[in-house]
């Protein structure tokens, strides 16, 4: 007997029908994963700001992180909170939405409307779960080609994304060096580490360690496991921060009290605060995708694919790149940007490489920190200049 | 209606009736604890190794860490593995049984049959369980000096420590800075901080999370947490090791197969390994256990204790004090064992610092790395030279 609800789940509903722009791509145009299984049909949300202009010659794409969505400069249809790069992207700002033309699509494997294991299966008329095909960070490049195919567009005046949006950047100027005029892969690596994969792997064991994962198929049972998935999150949240910002934001300072309770509450404010954040991110976030998102950056190793060599994946690139890196990011360290930087040298492609001296760890690039703000938006105008894409009206230029 | 299951479980047998010297106190000897409370009855399970000499002059104290025990030097009674610093205690080693009088106690909270939660409380004959009072540091080293009342012994020539043991030595120290001779505190810190903290409350909240922790009461039903515990020790297993330690051991390496499998298998060593590390973990220890442990260490800052001055708390101390770091631990980094130091020198302490040079991250303390073996075996000599305590026969002198 399978349980039949009544009613889909908030995260199947906002699979199926995001409050997004949509692509459909029908059994003709199949999704050519890794895997080995072409995934037909299936969808890409995505949203846009700013205007294609008529050379075609202004569009950006803006790739995600692990849990981000294409809800960049915009209030957050779920949450209601600001977009998550509203201090990058808009008019007037480094990403300057009067001047480019900006995209950004959820990921193959996320939750926000782009298919992913919530989404409806349409064999079966029930989500996807753990039945799709796992997705790789290439598989995530191939579909967003196949979204910028759509839009008309041939070569991207910039990609850009931190973490494994920045993973997906390097893949766009492997895969398509011709399309990318400049790239911006932003406290990122070429592949993980094994520390990177053992933080992953915990969160996925305390995901699936949750008897409401139920094997995978909790969206059947219009279940959710939400205290697993909340674990995860609390996990993950640590490495985002480096240990001088959480000493500096939370050090041992106790909750809203003078002397610790001597019980299990949270008693620190570090606790409290990450409850918090493992509880609002179940909110917004399918478990399922979870597992998906940071399986594909586990399986990322760009090298792989290229006999070895990191260089060989930019062998002849003729794109610019700029490698950012923030001095406290444990998570993924200025070593791992240096690796990249030294691979395109060897490449002899044009690199322009920042580490930023900020507290703040991995989550910086998320963040109001100027002197990335500032690199950001230099690198692009230079950028802009050797592109030919006018200043906006009114700024001169 | 309560569950009665007609035989304890493994853990409430072995906080029980361990396999350990036992010394029971009796309730004219409460432990006064710091939640306020007098423990009683209660017990200390403890192992010793050597002989005590006719002067009493010659007995170590070692303090175990977070999850470690009293068997030190000999088989484990749970898992049938050597002891835990095998490569340090024993004839001829640097801590010399031949020589020194080594004891070695379960703290209080453990599971290895000092009292702890899942001890029988004798007012209900079932486990404490999360009744017991949260236990401190301070808790822990009261109950370890009325064991060493009990055996006689006025000064220990030695309290030496790794981690929360570490926490142990310093409390020591502090609190009975007469009875202690030498104090090594080992890849430790004076307080926790807001990361130290972080990953403790990760663990817990995935204990918690798990259904069958059932508000703690989960030996009165005959289960146990397996999985929450599991996905805790994965979590905090990553701490003890370095970046550089995971990469060289396991990097990117594919767990028996030649290609990944496209599914949530353990399809890196990493994974496999960190998988063993959890599953293994809860054969032998107790998940309240775990819960207090990591909040003992949560709520340690020695200097709170002295009005904020860690100098305070060895302000006219005699001890000779050997502090020792491993410069990849990055979960009580050498910053942490500076601190201490600075506060022995401000108190015009007599100590000796090394900061060992090692890839193995924290839980080099534990492994066979000659530079700390030598430095452990160089310390302890010349301070046995000073303290009087003879060379083993047949040795020299």
């Amino acid at each position: 007997m399978t349980i039949a609800p009544t009613q889909k789940a908030l995260s199947q509903l906002e699979a199926d029908a995001p409050h997004s722009l949509v692509v459909r791509f029908g059994a003709e145009q199949p999704l050519k994963m890794d895997a080995g299984v072409d995934l037909k049909p299936f969808q890409i949300a995505y949203q846009t700001y700013g205007t294609l202009n008529a050379a075609k010659s202004n569009a950006i794409l803006l790739c995600h992180a692990l849990t981000g969505d294409q809800h960049v400069a915009n209030v957050h249809p779920i949450t209601g909170k600001p977009g998550w790069w509203e201090v990058m992207v808009g008019p007037g700002k480094p990403i300057d939405t009067d001047r480019y033309f900006v995209i950004a699509s959820n990921v193959v494997g996320g939750c926000m409307g782009t298919t992913g294991p919530a989404s409806t299966n349409p064999a079966t008329g029930r989500a996807w779960s753990i039945d799709l095909p796992l997705v790789t960070i290439r598989d995530m490049v191939r579909a967003q080609a196949m979204l910028i195919d759509h839009l008309g567009i041939e070569t991207l005046f910039a990609v850009i994304g931190g973490s494994m949006g920045g993973m997906q950047v390097l893949q766009w100027a492997a895969s398509y060096p011709e399309r990318v005029f400049t790239a911006m892969p932003i406290a990122t690596a070429a592949k993980h580490s094994s520390q990177n994969i053992a933080f992953h792997e915990v969160g996925r064991q305390s995901v699936m360690a949750d008897p409401e994962w139920r094997g995978g198929r909790y969206l059947d049972a219009g279940v959710s496991p939400t205290k697993g998935l909340a674990v995860a999150r609390m996990a993950a949240h640590i490495t985002y921060l480096s240990e001088e910002a959480l000493q500096r934001k939370f050090g041992r300072k106790l909750q809203g009290r003078d002397a610790p309770t001597f019980s299990f509450d949270a008693d620190f404010q570090i606790e409290n605060y990450l409850r918090y954040q493992g509880n609002s991110f179940v909110d917004r976030f399918d478990a399922n995708s979870y597992l998906y998102v940071t399986r594909a950056c586990d399986y990322f190793d760009l090298a792989e694919d290229y006999g070895g060599s990191l260089a060989a994946a930019f062998k002849g690139s003729k794109t610019r790149f700029c490698v950012v890196s923030f001095d406290s990011d444990w998570l993924y360290p200025t070593s791992a940007s240096r690796a990249i930087v030294h691979a395109l040298n060897a490449a002899a492609a044009s690199v322009s490489f920042v580490e930023i001296d900020t507290d703040r760890g991995h989550d910086a690039f998320l963040l109001n920190v100027p002197e990335f703000i500032a690199t950001t938006r230099g690198f692009l105008e230079a950028a802009a200049r050797a592109r030919g894409i006018p200043m906006p009206s009114g700024k001169g230029g």
